[in-house]
């Protein structure tokens, strides 16, 4: 079989020796891999590359499409950006994947058989950073949540369930608060959930879904969630399954894919063969699977499996009167090498499965494109500065000023601040802002279309009554239902 | 000393044992009560009162100002919404306090030594609830966060911690990602810290933070966060302890608070005088401290916690050979009342403080109106609905018809989807949706002050051009300083 082309990068503190030692035993484990070397981190933010990573360093990620990344320092001071950011955004890379596995008794445990991973959805959410300060009071930040971008990440945890034999798939998502933008990403996970009959699908409100996690996390498998959620729960995971040091993880885009370990650089231990290469070891596992090499896959996991068995442990794990033997980051990669065609006997063993034939061919779209539905302008919230000095008792001053913009066939319906209706008929307990939200509506209050000249002409007037406008969100009905909160 | 009006609820379901209960040991601890009694639940939302509480029943909250409510049910069905948020927004009740203890060895958990208070804010963030559909692919939620409103919950959670006798509030926040809403909060936090120089203040990234709480709680004390941490972590937190059926939780506004047990009206257990009332107590302890009566309130607490290190236990906390006697909802608080005076010797005994003198008139305010900064127009973000078919490379074809749009005075800046830069200079790898920020400043480029006319001329032209405008965002400077993300 021919090799496949993977692009590597040994990064910063212990990285040179954990990708060293992870690299020699994917060779001797039969992985057949052609390896072309980047440069990131500390030197190449140090030349002038505010994200870490060199211009030309791109067109390797683009021509392999596989990336083996070590952990970086990024240099202390300003000015510097994420490169985990950098590649995540540029290469599209959509879905975060981390496994959360206990290895009990060999190490330590609150929760001894846990076998959780982690599907999180990676652009959308909150994290699109789009945030404002429009107020001397107020900052907004807004959360994204598109058809496309959910379609992507749920697709792809039932995929990865199907691959590795996973028999339940868990949506996490707040939509009895959030009911448009969680309301999504669920009606998503429950459409796609029938198309594979054999994986159990289900739900769970992310609160309580997430102290079942923290509690009893044997009874999740995998779990698909959205950005935050999946970032906070996908450390939470780690850290009780005790895995922080040994855990990997997979960043998915529909071109490109990177692999690395959880934790970071660890300047201190670097240098002196004490690192622990289990991390990125079992990224690099998960690239074999991508890749479809399972067979080397299966061989490599099982031995490292049978290593950490045997006690074979390094400092961070070693632990008296259960390990046997405290080796180095080179000793370590040695003892799982030595193990090839072995198996583990307490631990389950591992075994993954070639790519069916023809899959990417047969492989549906990871996002559709249906019919856009028919879409009528019905109304525009109008966000106003306003602040009388009163943060009680304000809203009907208010009130007064904004119905007299009025006209045009456009009419104040309701008045509210940080999402609670104060006009009319506000209730004086009413803690108010200097934030408020103003919607109007077709004069005839039966919900008919208006147009975007009304609107403009409503903010002339605006305008000219000296009322401070922030922002505007306008109103729309898609095939007649109304898409917007209360 | 005078009685203390209260506002009392029975609720559904074991709402009215637990709270027989509660009152009973309440009335023998000496507690100095008036009670009115209002009723709230399924039968008052069947009465066509869409929040579960009828109108009337504001008067006497708004009377007594104290409330302590039993769970209640909601009916099945459409139209009825959560009484709790009806009672939070219509009150102002911006903070929630869960304790979430351990009782080891007494109650099973794996944290033995947790004693840890999640003080959420509970208006702002995500829940204020206000999301919009504007395109065929995307939906937004707006999350906001304003500095009374973060200003009011840390100084609550510095006061609880100095009432309670805490040492040390810690700070949960995502403000590596969201700068400016979390960055705010983060800097109310540090500003607040230094008046209470008696208590340990610091901070952590909530994904670290919460993987830190999952797996070892005892290394924290008060955690104060916005909202949405809060609720997902303070259902970990009590889960994790082993206390959802045993922690009571305050809900606290600048005029009414509202106190019950998290746990809710478990219909099935109704009636059989089965259910375990220590989570309504344990509200009602949080309750007497609000009002100033320590003595009562130590009392009580005491005698509870000695009832529990007996082993005289309720069915659900009740474990053969921990446990040593199973009762019923009367009879274990005739168990608590047969204790009074007693204290626990396992567990740590409570004692609160009686309010200092004057402390209302020495009080600081609980947030501040400070000099309202120098505010600055620069520029708006105009949100475009745009679809040609294609989800990848489809950016410049809209970047020529937006430049077009440009003109009196104002300039198309970049253009960017999902939060990524798009235009110019866009990179063909970058997935996009039929969303578009195209950012629009004054053609200078230096950051001069643009009108609302220009702006509102700018729409025009957008309309004239056949481009679909769904949302804007005004850019501003305060004091000279950049109010909005990249």
């Amino acid at each position: 079989m021919a090799n496949t082309p993977i692009t590597v990068a040994h990064g910063d503190g212990i990285g040179p020796e954990i990708m060293a030692a992870t690299l020699h035993i994917l060779k001797e484990a039969g992985a057949r891999l052609d390896i072309e070397e980047i440069e990131i981190g500390r030197k190449v933010y140090l030349a002038g590359n505010s994200a870490g990573i060199a211009p030309e360093s791109w067109n390797s990620l683009r021509r392999t499409k596989v990336f083996l990344k070590a952990p970086i320092t990024t240099p202390q001071g300003g000015g510097f950006s994420s490169l985990n950011v950098a590649v995540r955004k540029t290469l599209g890379l959509y879905a975060n994947i981390r496994p959360c596995v206990s290895y009990h008794p060999f190490v330590q445990t609150k929760h001894p058989t846990m076998d959780v991973v982690i599907v999180r959805e990676n652009e959308e959410d909150v994290y699109a950073g789009i945030e404002y300060r429009q107020t001397d009071q107020v900052e907004e930040c807004l959360k994204l949540s598109s058809r496309p971008g959910s379609e992507k990440i749920v697709r792809y945890a039932f995929e990865y369930a199907k691959k590795f034999n996973r028999k339940k798939v868990t949506c996490f998502i707040k939509d009895n608060i959030m009911k448009r933008t969680d309301g999504l990403f669920h009606k998503i996970f429950d459409a796609i959930a029938p198309e594979y009959p054999e994986i159990e699908a289900d739900d769970r409100i992310v609160d309580i879904g997430a102290a079942k996690l923290a509690d009893t996390p044997e009874n999740f498998d995998v779990i698909v969630m959205p950005n935050l959620y999946g970032d906070v729960l996908s450390d939470v995971a780690a850290q009780i399954a005790g895995s922080v040091g040994l855990a990997g993880s997979s960043n998915i885009g529909e071109q490109v894919a990177m692999f690395e370990a959880i934790h970071g650089s660890a300047p201190r231990r670097a240098g002196q063969n004490l690192a622990n290469p289990s991390g990125l070891f079992l990224g690099a596992i998960l690239m074999l699977v991508h890749i479809n090499q399972p067979d080397a896959a299966t061989l490599a996991h099982n031995a490292w499996l049978r290593t950490i068995e045997d006690g074979v442990h390094t400092f961070d794990i070693f632990k008296e009167g259960v390990s046997r033997e405290k080796v180095g980051t080179k000793e370590f990669a040695k003892a799982v090498v030595a193990r090839l065609g072995q198996k583990p006997e307490t631990l389950k063993t591992v075994e993954y499965k070639p790519d069916a034939d023809g899959a990417a061919s047969d492989a549906k779209p990871i996002y559709s494109s249906p019919q856009r539905q028919k879409k009528d302008l019905v109304g525009v919230d109008v966000f106003l500065d306003w602040f009388n000095g009163k943060f009680y008792g304000a809203a009907n001053e208010l009130g007064a000023l904004v119905e007299a913009v009025g006209g045009d066939g456009l009419k104040l319906q309701t008045i509210a601040n940080r999402g609670v209706k104060v006009y009319p008929n506000g209730l004086p307990d009413t803690f108010t802002v200097d934030h408020w939200r103003c919607r109007f509506v077709d004069e005839s209050q039966e919900g008919n279309a208006v147009s975007h000249t009304q609107i403009i002409t409503l903010l002339q007037r605006f305008d000219e009554a000296g009322l401070d406008v922030i922002k505007t969100e306008n109103l729309y009905n898609f095939d007649g239902a109304k898409g917007y909160s209360g």
